[in-house]
């Protein structure tokens, strides 16, 4: 299952970059109610990038491309509950380690390192201890931090053949997911239950969800995480699921579908609307392309989309500018996809910023996680919506600024959709793109036609 | 679906306990990736038990029956992300709070008030510096931490009606849940395809797992979180899987079936073992009774099992007091279940033991999470086991103290056997028992009936 090679071919990429030692955590599960019961053990990503495998309370040590495994073998009580357990040697072949020390030796080898917090605090807070220096989360707290993180990034940014091949894992088994999802439906009287039919595949599989499903006739909760509403006839059904491999590889896969089988006409408007602008957005990606340039391509299509449908009024290119279409179209056009459903975003935007850029504090632009030009490895998302967001369109100060470029009255008959989202995950290529998630239709008709 | 008057009930039943001020936090979710990347909240269930329902980055105040709710509003950018969320105000009028303030005021009021640590190490660190005092996880810091400990325990030792009918309601799923799984695993080729089966339903009824999922044909590895394993012909599955409730509240079932529909003799002999074990222990059960001798009991018959099938040598009472039957049957034979699975266990022992007692260090007895007499209105776990362990039958020390209690060719005919549990959840009453789980058949022909 492991690519020994491409492992080490990792480790000697960040040695180009960087000339001192650098040592990562994996991390362990935060505890629930008490310590028996915790949540299941994610590793941290940048640990999974070097080491492939995920290892709780390890931490390995990389230098000149060689790396070195820290970790305590298990205890025998724990062989009891546990059953027998790889030992430290084990691991260290699996994963082609140079050397395998117990966890107490880190300590005497861990001077003028470099390092990145890991999010579960309690390893966080030893992190700081056997480094006796304060951490930041997000941020490089010293030079050295920064300058990996930096090298991290430049690897990180663009996917190795194996990390392809586990994202494309993790895609197919979201497309199933959905499929069932979609097909399911017409069956399923709540939100509970279409999440349960398309959760149950990505389980079924033996991997888990790469983030907290959406699932809900509430689509204009951008990040809605309850699932207690029955489903009407007439309701759309906005679902964001995706998986995640055993190894840690992310997909990220929206789709709307109406709860009855068929789209409403406004709903089949609002929707080809959201989807001219998903087409054209993966049809403008190639190496070298703003992806930012993307962003703004999605906006003006939704912008052209809805004036043609009369909601909005006036000139596309000039309502963008105006940052209109982000009425409608509150957040960025995706993201990088990889270990991370949000890739490297524990980096904050040192990852899904170019060097010298920064946020833009346009309420159109702000929400964008991803302002570099693409490359070739790349994978990202892409992922325009329509909401109906009432945070958004009872807000006095919006009301008075975009007052005359929307069609209160058209905007009326719409009140059936209340939030569209369509997205596909989608590698760049040298000559283009492959949208990975290509086996999932997107096409209103296709989606009536797998409901029949 | 929150019973205001209990959770007053259990307010003022705190206050007749105690007479200094309480501050329990809610506590807040861990990041997994990254900060926007976590896990599903779980509010600490001490909070849950006198606020009712899990509000994140909460705190409140217990003082002469009282109830103040300590939060901050949501902020108008978490509107856009997550929608219109209850206010303040309207969660002090849901849980029938006294009064309600901003977070910051709490600083104010927390001079020499007691707590418990929450199990989420950032909101620990947020405990500490505004008690302005070091806390141990697991155990209490000030004497008037210890007292409240012992409050809270008095008070959740048994449940009222409104937990009861929680714990009913995470039962009934649960019971159903399991009968999915033993009536789809003839169609399942994995482990991970029932457990999908069986924790979709959970989802379904828009409810979480109480615990991860246990669902394996290596029983005998008791903690066993992997599901990986193809089912074979002539495998047993042991589940253990549970539904908790959206207020918290949890419930506790094994089973073990044969993934073919029919137990092999030698799996059905030592499945009525196990089942002996399981009927007599609940039989046993009423106010009064010792919960360790019920485990004895257990093992009592365990033991006599055994020695009737060929397997252990000699007197069943005389093999307990050695603890022969340990090799077998190395755990407890239940626990408490309330808002936790193993409920309290944050508190450690303080809830399992009865004042003044500690862990045996007998390999028998030490495992036992519970030590108290029974009493109405608890709720206890019964789940006697069979195991194979390969730590504990190869163990030298082991194998020379019970090398003559044991009929190793005996053993052998066995191999199909390498894990067996039966678990279900207890009320104990004014008169004797109710089984919660009684929904669920527990008889080997009643199982391969439900495969047929």
């Amino acid at each position: 299952m492991i690519n020994i090679n491409t492992l080490k071919n990792r480790r000697q990429k960040l040695a180009n970059l960087i000339n001192f030692p650098v040592v990562l955590w994996s991390g362990k599960s935060p505890s629930k109610n008490f310590k028996a019961n915790h949540y299941p053990f994610r590793a941290s990503s940048h640990f999974l990038y070097f080491a492939g495998i995920p290892i709780e309370n390890a931490a390995i040590k990389l230098e000149n491309g060689k790396l070195d495994l820290f970790m305590d073998n298990p205890s025998p009580d724990s062989t009891l509950w546990h059953g027998e357990m790889p030992t430290r040697e084990d691991i260290a072949r699996e994963i082609g380690a140079n050397s395998a020390y117990p966890m107490e030796v880190l300590k005497d080898q861990i001077d003028d390192v470099a390092t990145i917090p890991v999010q579960d605090i309690f390893t966080y807070e030893k992190q700081q201890k056997m480094l006796q220096r304060s951490l930041s989360i997000n941020k490089a707290s010293k030079e050295i931090d920064n300058q990996l993180m930096k090298a991290i990034i430049s690897l990180r940014l663009t996917h190795d053949e194996t990390a392809l091949k586990e994202i494309r894992k993790a895609v197919n088994v979201s497309v199933e997911a959905h499929k069932i999802g979609i097909k399911s439906t017409k069956k399923c009287s709540t939100e509970a239950e279409v999440r349960a039919v398309m959760e149950s595949y990505i389980i079924s599989k033996n991997m888990i969800c790469a983030y907290n499903s959406i699932v809900t006739i509430n689509g204009e909760i951008l990040h809605n995480e309850t699932y207690h509403n029955s489903l009407k006839s007439g309701d759309l059904l906005l679902a964001d699921v995706g998986a995640e491999t055993a190894l840690g590889w992310a997909s990220d896969i929206t789709r709307t579908w109406p709860v009855n089988g068929h789209f409403s006409s406004s709903q089949r408007d609002i929707y080809d609307v959201v989807l001219a602008a998903h087409d054209t957005c993966i049809e403008a990606i190639k190496p070298g392309v703003e992806y930012r340039e993307i962003h703004l391509l999605g906006a003006k299509i939704m912008a052209e989309g809805l004036v043609n449908l009369g909601i909005l009024k006036g000139d596309p290119e000039t309502l963008v500018e105006k940052d209109a279409h982000a009425i409608f179209f509150p957040h960025g056009i995706g993201h990088l996809l990889g270990l991370d459903v949000h890739d490297m975003e524990d980096l904050g935007d040192l990852a899904g910023y170019e060097e010298g850029r920064t946020r833009s504090d346009r309420f159109g632009l702000g929400y964008l996680r991803l302002d570099r030009p693409l490359k070739a490895g790349m994978v990202v998302t892409i992922e325009p919506g329509f909401y109906q967001v009432p945070a958004i369109l009872n807000h006095p100060q919006f009301k008075e600024k975009y007052d005359q470029d929307i069609n209160w009255d058209k905007l009326k008959q719409l009140s059936d959709v209340r939030g569209i989202r369509i997205e596909d995950d989608i590698l760049v290529t040298e000559t283009g793109t492959e949208i990975l998630t290509q086996n999932l239709p997107t096409q209103a008709e296709n989606i009536e036609e797998m409901m029949r």
